[in-house]
């Protein structure tokens, strides 16, 4: 097995020990029907995702300590890495109920599960309780309890705040899209706060605090790598919602029925005539299959796969350049790693 | 002016202090449009309530500190007392959305302005975050900052618990209710993780902290008369939402349509014939107005309205007799304070 399958395997393996973890906690054990209902939230949406950010915790913290690490260091980082995990589940869970999403890892939405609808939102609020239990249990006596208490504090708030950007870019339902507000700059702010700092920069920053770095410009120094590093996943994963496959993805895209202010329609919109304007007016942000057809191929007309190709390209030179730029202040192979699980994705 | 009127005052004036602080962050000073939401949703869904969590943080710690407090000790209780009400904004925004409440503080509910919807929940989300913006910026240095800190992240997750034992034990809308869920015990548990722990164990411990008190059997002693009231205090809130004025109670109440675990419901059950079980197996949990009003008749003729005034008297004997039993221990004007507020309420 090479390393990186090693620490997957143990990763993975981990999970019903977090699990046993939450349910034995004071709060938990007094409430027998409690701890099944967690269970069943956490083992739903929690399993079946790439765990790319859960892991980067672990895989980090592993190159920052050089691998001269004890067991014990591996459990808390794993542990950590599922926290991460925990705080990605309890955004997807919200986040699809807002929009109205279908699917998620290639199964219904869990708001569309056990007939919950809407009350599915406090589960979401559950799932995020359950990242300072996890915090509580396997970090509460070592010196970066607190730091990584606050940055979590401090990454869930940037990340509602570019969801509350992705919400009021987007029209309400039956409502024409207001295209002044698709502007690359409000792109770029909303994927950074609503994608960028928990994707990226958190798994990395909890690495940083684990292995005991503390001083600040460093962080500041990742930080600066990984924003970028998470726009470009943001830019993939807007492409992939409208050209990849669904049987790929695991999920079936709504960006154009939604009216999302998507890295397409920023590109695409400089580029129109008047006609080509009117057409997008007309038929973004419609649920009418049709509609959305004739968005897809006004795209391909204006040759957005080819710019999204040529976007790739130049994003990954100039990442790559970024990261040797650091190499006397953190080790490269940490954001050269994240790099090479995301470029040419296709889910 | 009064004490109470004073503190009152004091609080009340802090409140533009607490949004400028929250605005100047640096997190929302790089975001100017979020500066005005976050200003918009803080005004809207924090003023206009009695205050009644966040003042009981400021009286409690004047208590126990006998009046010897500094000006700036003052002014971070009253923030922290803000930080109550912070949470209790984002349970309520987040509930009215999942009870499908019409109004608050005789204000149509948030999610219902602003086109808002489902996503008023990641507004919800939002004012949970500022809680601990509040905490950063008024008691980072201070001993007590990770207790407290702690403190939220517990309150937080019992109140969801019992958020959730109190949707799973609701009919789907047009469903018929499962009656057999509707017990004391499930009604004591709901009450007391929804309601007792945040409304009032969670300002009181605050303020005990906040004094310095470390002693964990005195945080027990205090949970053990706490919980018991915030039971109390439901109680009221059920009978209320049936039979209070909505003019006073600021509020129009939709716990029959809901088809709620109320106290109301789980006292006349065990005092119902078969007919008269028919009756609520048919008409509770209906939106129909004359179901509603068939309900609330059976409750009369059940002589619910005088059990309720007994309840009343017998709870606060109890509560004061509890009061008494701890006066060696804990000052018992903390207690008796939020006895008199809400004992006989209307509102």
């Amino acid at each position: 097995m090479t390393s990186s399958c090693k620490i997957k395997d143990q990763f993975h393996k981990f999970f019903p020990e977090i699990v046993r973890c939450l349910k034995s906690s004071s709060t938990l054990s007094e409430l027998p029907s409690m701890q099944l209902w967690i269970e069943k939230i956490v083992e739903y949406n929690l399993k079946g995702g790439k765990m790319n950010r859960g892991l980067a915790v672990v895989e980090s913290f592993m190159i920052f300590k050089n691998d001269q690490i004890s067991e014990q260091d591996i459990e808390t980082a794993i542990a950590l890495g599922w926290a991460v995990e925990m705080l990605q589940a309890f955004f997807l869970v919200a986040d699809d109920i807002m929009d109205d999403s279908l699917t998620r890892r290639m199964k219904p939405c869990w708001y569309r599960t056990n007939n919950l609808g809407v009350k599915a939102f406090n589960d979401s609020i559950l799932l995020e309780s359950l990242i300072y239990q996890i915090l509580l249990s396997y970090c509460k006596d070592r010196h970066y309890y607190l730091p990584i208490l606050e940055l979590f504090h401090d990454v869930t708030m940037r990340t509602s705040l570019g969801q509350a950007m992705d919400l009021h870019s987007t029209p309400d339902p039956n409502q024409s899209p207001d295209l002044s507000k698709f502007t690359m700059e409000t792109y770029d702010a909303i994927v950074k706060y609503k994608t960028a700092y928990y994707s990226f920069y958190l798994p990395v920053a909890i690495a940083m605090r684990v292995s005991g770095i503390q001083d600040e410009r460093l962080f500041k120094q990742a930080e600066d790598i990984l924003l970028p590093m998470g726009r470009f996943f943001q830019v993939q994963d807007d492409y992939l919602d409208c050209f990849g496959d669904p049987e790929v993805t695991g999920k079936i895209g709504t960006d154009i029925e939604d009216g999302k202010c998507s890295w397409l329609i920023v590109t695409a919109l400089p580029l129109c005539d008047s006609a080509q304007r009117q057409l997008i007016e007309t038929h973004y942000a419609s649920k009418d299959p049709s509609s959305v057809k004739l968005v897809k191929s006004l795209y391909q007309q204006l040759g957005i796969p080819k710019l999204y190709i040529e976007y790739e390209e130049n994003s990954y030179k100039q990442l790559t350049q970024m990261i040797e730029g650091i190499k006397q202040q953190l080790p490269t192979s940490v954001f050269q790693g994240f790099m090479e699980k995301i470029y040419k994705r296709l889910n």
